[in-house]
């Protein structure tokens, strides 16, 4: 066992996305402040920042240069506070309430939140394509990352995802429509947030295909975590109603196979990404002890 | 005055694009089906292809190869096509009716509609990365033209302009704002979609310049009398309530001018984008068409 620090690791990475989403987003200026002003406000609701940090430490584990791809986890953070935004509205999952905080549309309204959401997506790929970045990431990477990000964004990932949950909805599900879901919804984009750390930190096919396959495994585990924390949660802790996806009758892993075989399950999805790792030395400590931080944190 | 005849022209780019569209679109199946009819629904609801056939026009005026550009001639058209559906929901604009048809969210639901425009929007970023393009077009290229759709699409562009509109719905607008909301909400995508042309068609600098500034007018003069039309026109050409902009009291520039002054504004406007393709030659010419059929347009 090393002495690898999680805690500390995870406090340091996610001030500097928090410093770079504060340097890297709009200024609210113009006649669309407002939008912007919306879109920093869900930006800023207190995130965990777990895809941009999953990202970078995909990077460290091939030796790239995290500095230089700060805009990309920005990037990341962008597109998955996007998902949130438009998830939260009245004609989707209806929630006011988002990390404790209320949700976008029931501070700005629903047209600014559909915007701000829009806003987001958009920007992640301005981000993607900045000139700063050009200057230090060779072209086919960046594009082959963008690629990447926009399937994991897309009808094949999140939107096909969410479509598939909403349709879901009070309905019973069998257990691959349940995967689909969950591999789509959640685990897509985190997925390629690893997968983009390893392509974009310039390592080679076989690395950047077994950081994709740990972060698959991990995407799991965290979507089926966070449907038993939905059961056994915490309103304080969570920030959201307990049993609001229960109220809203949606498919979820301890509904279809009981809590037991869940944890069983999330165990299994833990031990599969930790063995994607094995090739790989000290540099991915991040990602092995984020895993498990995963699998066992209680919100 | 030559021979070239815009209707045999328009015909049969638009042809091309809605083949292309056919052949470029994900194809509907597996849990998300949903989600892609109602892409596919609204992409295929009879637009004009605009946008799409500016931008193989501006990759014709410097020679460019138009058959390996029909991939973004498509994400042009995804673009377009989500920001409508996202503006005529409820919380929006809330229209009934889209070029005759039922629009989106009346036909899939809210859910469905957000979600089909979400998905148009990143798949255009996909089409833009896709290796067939990669394989044809450079990289540099192909990088700086992600850049430039982004930042038409985003806050700087087609969001802040709706954000501007929406905002302003029901009050009286000053001339400075008006400008920002038709220079963002319609003229940015049809600006960058003849700058995309020149620049994905290999042209130099100063004729890409000139062609973005060509978009430019033109996209003013194409808001200005979609304004004009929405004032004087009729139900059955337009395909939606006549004066419906006026119903929710939006920022118009016959509203703010009067007819008289709109129309010679536009005038005006196409004199502007006409005087940008003077160092252009015969090439250019379905440009110089589409410029006069726009200003003169009754539908």
């Amino acid at each position: 066992m090393n002495t690898f620090d999680l805690s500390t690791y995870l406090k340091r990475q996610q001030d500097i996305v928090d410093t770079a989403l504060d340097n890297w987003l709009p200024k609210p200026q113009g006649p669309s402040r407002r939008v912007i002003e919306a879109m920093k406000y869900s930006v800023m609701a207190g995130g965990k920042r777990v895809r941009p940090i999953l990202f970078l430490a995909g990077a460290q584990a091939v030796n790239g240069d995290q500095e230089a791809l700060l805009p990309v986890a920005c990037a990341l953070e962008c597109i998955h506070t996007y998902s949130l935004i438009h998830d939260d509205l009245p004609a989707m999952d209806n929630d006011d309430l988002r990390r404790g905080k209320a949700t976008c549309h029931k501070v700005y309204g629903e047209a600014i939140a559909i915007l701000a959401g829009d806003g987001l997506l958009t920007y992640a790929f301005e981000l993607m394509c900045r000139p700063e970045l050009r200057e230090k990431i060779s072209l086919p990477l960046l594009n082959e990352a963008i690629f990447v990000l926009a399937r994991a964004a897309g009808v094949s990932g999140m939107v096909g995802g969410q479509t598939a949950d909403i349709l879901m909805e009070g309905q019973s599900v069998d257990p691959e429509t349940l995967s689909f879901i969950h591999a789509c919804k959640t685990g897509a984009l985190i997925e390629a947030s690893v997968e983009m750390g390893g392509l974009l930190g310039e390592g080679n096919d076989e690395e950047i295909y077994h950081l994709k396959m740990y972060g698959k495994s991990l995407g799991l585990a965290f979507q089926i975590i966070d449907d038993l924390l939905d059961v056994e949660g915490d309103q304080e802790l969570l920030g959201k109603p307990v049993g609001s996806d229960d109220k809203n009758q949606k498919a979820t892993y301890p509904a279809l196979f009981g809590i037991k075989e869940t944890k069983k399950k999330a165990q299994e999805l833990l031990e599969k990404a930790l063995s994607e790792l094995t090739s790989f030395g000290e540099d991915a400590d991040p990602l092995r002890a984020i895993a498990r931080y995963v699998v066992e944190r209680d919100r």
